[in-house]
């Protein structure tokens, strides 16, 4: 029997793959357990489902003397220390299956949102002095026709570049290592640098997990390097991008305007950036549907039955 | 020389096809010319550019005795009365080139926006309540794997089913004739009746046009077919809705969200969507963006010149 602690009140659709060797704590009346909560709990289970809104730290972990396992509910993990977790022998993993094309369409969704100005129009036509409805007057820009530069060209780029390509966007990208050609071509992806990613795309999505190698991968230098029409989508994580920097190119309009779905310090959003007409914002939605919530779900319980009894692959990061 | 009235101020990039057979007058001061204005200067000029806040009807053709061409500032064209054009021997055009790829575009983006609920959180994020960041609540429904059902396969429609098909959805359609096999295959599409379409698709987007036909096409009774989890999309022309019945589907749940950018009796849009959280408005925007606007004048001035002078193919309407 294996005890599993689960931070989030999921629902039981999404749990059918565990059977009778494991029992299963969750919170019962609200959303997630709190940090004390979890340091409380921790040390009579075996696994750990954790929070993204508090790091799974050296303390929780040590604290969780029988921890083999920590499964995490997101394809991301900057919400655990794994390093720590690889010298204690505790395996984690991930989900990046079910995660994939939920956040490429909710990333495809903000990039034409912010072109078009979905968000703005819909906030203004509710408000007394409305949108105007003339010729050229609050106008978007294009998507058909545009260049389009991912930053991270992984299951998640690949899965936005399709969708782009439908619509006639043209594909360039930048990642770690450059793709077989024959993924190139599926495309038709150009590989470039960085730089020349910045300065010439009309539209950049950052689509790269957070490392210490992509801290603050975008700042004031970068966005300095962009076209005045730039439009900046993330869906990735907040602290791949300098967010006073950011706010202040869409503020000075030293770029066009931005889709954000995530943010330094969730769920605060920087208060500048609220007060902005050229910002669709999204609270961290990335994988937000009923739906898609389930499927993470099971993909996260097969990681643990998967993990013990092998009766499904797992997705191991350390 | 013939004399071209254009009703809207359009900006002088878009008319450069325009040689020294042509004067032109359009509004210097304001965004268009009123039907009292048009009315006062309509004897003078052999070319109108109609508005699409007044109908362009008998009045306006029989004071002007020297019009000889109607040509259209967009591809619906039921701001003008053709019929009695073709009876006075008016020439009506349209622009159906410069039109496909925006609207679509725009078709897509309230479908992903109202599916995603990118509208909501943008507007609820900005105010003191905010948004749950919750694993459940508040959440969207995805549109990866659902079924679009498409009424009106025409060119727009054709050009939303590329677009959706890349982002994983299953298209059926309905249309008043039935395609080739050879572009039904290009999206894998499958013709289906009306009643078919209401009650099967995930989403229902509206790409007809209006017609006497088309009027009030989707009412209380179809709105009763659909799916509670509807998303209904209508970039096509408002009357093509009973929007009374449309707000009482919305406001009661009946279906579960709409994307909305054309209504019956526009600028106007009925209070009782105003208020609504499942449903994402715009103003009549599906071709509004600076490049197409232009590029629509292109086309539009090109119908003028080829009309006169063969020089440029013209799409006319009657």
């Amino acid at each position: 029997m294996k005890k599993v602690l689960i931070a989030y009140r999921l629902k039981p659709e999404g749990l059918t793959a565990f059977n009778e060797n494991y029992e299963i704590t969750l919170p019962k009346d609200k959303s997630y357990f709190t940090k004390e909560e979890i340091l409380e709990l921790i040390p009579e289970y075996e696994v750990f489902v954790p929070n993204f809104s508090f790091y799974t730290d050296k303390e929780i972990m040590d604290r969780g003397t029988k921890l083999e396992l920590i499964s995490n509910f997101g394809v991301g993990f900057n919400n655990i220390d794994v390093e720590y977790a690889t010298q204690k022998g505790i395996a984690v993993t991930n989900i990046p299956n079910t995660t994939t094309e939920p956040t490429a369409e909710f990333a495809f969704a903000l990039l034409l949102g912010a072109a078009r100005r979905v968000g703005y129009y819909d906030r203004k036509l509710r408000t007394p002095e409305g949108v105007s409805w003339g010729v050229y007057s609050e106008s978007g820009l294009s998507v058909y026709g545009k260049t389009l530069g991912i930053i991270g060209m992984g299951r998640i780029g690949q899965s936005l570049a399709r969708r782009a390509v439908a619509s006639g966007m043209h594909i360039i990208y930048n990642n770690r290592n450059r793709l077989a050609e024959s993924i190139e071509n599926q495309y038709n992806a150009r590989y470039v640098s960085k730089e020349e990613l910045l300065k010439t795309a009309d539209y950049i999505s950052l689509n790269a997990p957070s490392t210490p190698e992509t801290y603050h991968l975008i700042g004031e230098k970068e966005f300095n390097m962009m076209k005045p029409t730039a439009i900046f989508i993330n869906t990735a994580r907040g602290d791949l991008v300098d967010e006073k920097a950011m706010a202040k190119a869409l503020k000075d309009g030293r770029i066009w305007a931005a889709g954000l779905d995530v943010y330094d310090n969730e769920p605060h959003i920087l208060p500048e950036l609220l007060v902005l007409d050229n910002v669709l914002l999204a609270p961290h939605a990335g994988t937000k549907t009923v739906e898609d919530r389930i499927a993470m779900s099971e993909e996260m319980v097969q990681n643990i039955v998967g993990f013990y009894e092998g009766t499904y692959p797992v997705s191991r990061v350390n």
